[in-house]
């Protein structure tokens, strides 16, 4: 129950992380479901960081599914069906060999980048919470986890009931739920040990009221805190979040298990300086409304209420790929697309060029001498739209080369130098993109290719829609 | 064979559009394979309009398929079990009860454009080829073809021999070929009355060449043609593209069909004045040059090659959604995202707002009254990254809302007039948004939900991959 047993109560970032030291390597303890203060006094009073509940609920029986949710739920299990299936008829060979547009994944780079960010969580001292929403696939979270299976993120309830499905047993479904997603969410928390939605309103811990989990199990809720440039969730300025997360502590079904802050802001930077400027501002804000909290829950503490201090998780790929000393007085990081990495993470110097594991693959199909434009077999479907002032992406090892304009399937590339060598790109000619945005080019592909040193070992096929 | 028939040889416009109003509606008769010589010459001399192709080739024996080729068959497959498969589960449910983000497809609007296109095509009297590209569905291509399934473009191969395998026999594959590409083209070419694929290269002349087809069939082929402003395909005003053109005059294996025009240069555009600018320049460029190889064509005819004038496409949804009297004097007109239409067409007059028949749903899932702003739960998955200079696409009925961040899986909106009525849309409140870009929009989605006044009556599954 590593993942929930961190920095609960009020310790200090120092007594945390000489705990987290001792707790370290993550593989080896699994998360809790929050439990009913029944059972939690016991747990609290033995010191091992179980989570609490306040006051006992009267459990409603659950209601009847309507035909609209199960036909929701139907719906997810549709999606899971289609994926699962795994044709190796492409195994052994070459990546070049392959129908273009193809998305091709380096395992060793995955690898690499995974190892890499669990290795820096863990000099951390934090627990690192993986998001899957770059991949979506079985195969990249059992890397991104270190083979634990244990404490991610999605950005889908098609995502979360694939995990759930395959085992997962600690999930955070990092999306706002609305009334048609509670039904869901209620399934998978009431079958996983550890399922936890994201709040910013009363909207939704009355939905969350209003749906009392079977078995005695509580909801487990992070606040999602909005890091002030760019996010979602309250401002962690303003006293209204704070009043949020106390109100919680009245509610017997819901369990208060962290703040979550998308450090999505680092994006919009140009640089690793201004990277680490936003990351470390964003971070002592976050931190800062972990204190206020701290103050009002020793204050509610004194009335009697049986109150925890929350997690708090922090991340974007950025951030956790150029950590900071405040980021060890986080207990959780949140990343997902270093896994992948791509052209806007390098920018940001997140990454470099060679830590890229995404490529798309695609054949130069015409010549335009005239123009001084080749064409290429790829466009928005394979690649995808976003990046266009930076070309799209960039042209692994033909840095010269760029995307002036894209197409449904095809793409026109001009040479930013001016004029282009056409005979060194010959009609046939393979070339590989490296993505602006991962995830994006990700998300439009039913079938990563996944090769070591050019040679297809894995297909993966990523769960797909809501 | 209406789809191939028209304007073969020399015929002036008049005539072949008289011969055209003879003919319609177009559903009467089907289009033929191009057919060899030892047989065209029979069917040329009773002119009945079948395509002839010169001196018999000798046909070596189809080579053995490659494994490489194969796995790329079944891939093909593969992606076409998964989408015909159709699950009735929300047939008569609001698509207000829709787990959101959603696509929905009005049916009304879909039969009314397409409708509106197969007539506008028919006083013209030209063959409507529509573009399946926008939907990518069984349904959807019934629709645009007037119920005779035939006479398509695509822009795939996995939307080629999905419709091959549904019975559409006559395909253009409007994609550049590469190596790859060619066994699969054969097969279908090979299993379907007319398959036709695009050139302009030498070097797809020679791979078609390198790949006879059986059974006496000759490969049908249009030659892209550049529309001046920023297209793919040969320069109209250059004479290597008539070389081109008159080389396939030699060539045994292969029968000349036509000229491809996509005038999506349309789309550069911001006004229907300019579009029709565009378009008659485009047109008439094209034409130009069709003139150009009539005369290099009746040279050689004096010389004893039997050869034919080609067809001459022409289109795109705005150019054929605001059509002008040169469009008479083309052969086809081709277009695809009329089915939906989008805000992108309506920017340039090429619909009204009431004719998109396209929407994604989308619900209300937070406020943020200090920033002015509400979070929706659709973000570049759903809706596409496209058009971010006008707000992704429009929130029906609310014109002064506007996408101003979007996110993997949600948006924030904000009121253009300045102060957002958060009032006025509570969480949990739908909304409905009209893409910028249809065809990107729906090439996210798995399933497409159809509904006829908010009811919904079907669930359409599109083919995915290459």
């Amino acid at each position: 129950m590593l993942c929930l047993k961190r920095n609960i109560a009020g310790k200090t970032a120092k007594e945390s992380n000489k705990e987290k030291e001792r707790q370290l390597p993550i593989s080896k303890s699994g998360p809790i479901t929050p439990i009913k203060q029944s059972e939690s006094t016991t747990a609290v009073s033995s010191n091992n960081g179980a989570q609490s509940a306040p006051t006992t609920p009267v459990i409603p029986m659950q209601e009847e599914i309507s035909h609209t949710e199960m036909n929701q739920i139907n719906d997810v299990t549709d999606k899971l069906e289609k994926v699962v299936q795994i044709t190796p008829d492409r195994i052994g060979q070459a990546i070049d060999s392959l129908m273009t547009p193809a998305l091709v994944l380096d395992i060793d780079r995955i690898k690499a980048n995974a190892q890499a960010m669990l290795k820096r969580a863990e000099e951390y001292g934090v627990q690192l919470r993986p998001h899957m929403k770059a991949h979506k696939t079985l195969e990249g979270a059992n890397i991104m986890t270190g083979g634990t299976k244990r404490c991610i993120s999605v950005s889908t309830l098609a995502e979360a009931k694939f995990y759930a499905d395959a085992g997962y047993d600690d999930i955070l479904f990092a999306g706002y739920l609305d009334k048609d997603k509670v039904e869901i969410c209620a399934e998978i928390a009431e079958e996983i040990k550890s399922f936890h939605v994201l709040l910013d309103s009363y909207y939704v811990i009355e939905l969350l009221r209003d749906r009392p989990l079977k078995d005695d199990k509580v909801w487990s809720v992070y606040i999602g805190v909005e890091c002030r440039y760019n996010g979602t969730g309250v401002d962690p300025l303003d006293y209204s979040g704070v009043g949020l997360a106390v109100s919680l502590t009245s509610e017997p079904n819901i369990f208060f298990n962290g703040l979550y802050v998308n450090c999505e802001n680092a994006y919009s930077c140009t640089d690793a300086e201004a990277v680490l400027g936003v990351g470390q501002d964003t971070a002592n804000t976050v931190i800062n409304f972990a204190k206020k909290l701290r103050y009002y829950y020793a204050y509610r503490k004194m009335k009697k209420h049986k109150v925890e201090f929350p997690h708090v998780n922090f991340g974007s790929t950025p951030v956790c790929s150029l950590p900071f000393e405040v980021m060890k007085n986080v207990t959780e990081w949140n990343a997902g697309s270093y896994i992948f990495y791509d052209m806007r993470n390098k920018t940001l110097g997140a990454c470099n060029t060679d830590d890229i594991a995404i490529e798309v693959l695609a054949k130069v199909i015409a010549h335009y001498p005239n123009r001084n434009q080749l064409l290429i077999d790829c466009g928005w479907t394979a690649l995808n739209y976003q990046g266009s002032q930076h070309g799209h992406g960039v042209f692994k090892g033909h840095p010269h080369l760029k995307i002036t304009s894209m197409f449904q399937e095809e793409s026109k590339v001009e040479d930013v130098r001016g004029n282009l060598d056409l005979g060194r790109y010959p009609i046939g000619t393979i070339l590989r993109i490296l993505p602006y945005n991962a995830c994006a080019t990700a998300a439009l592909h039913g079938s990563f290719y996944i090769h070591s040193k050019g040679v297809v070992v894995e297909e993966w096929r990523p769960v797909k829609g809501w």
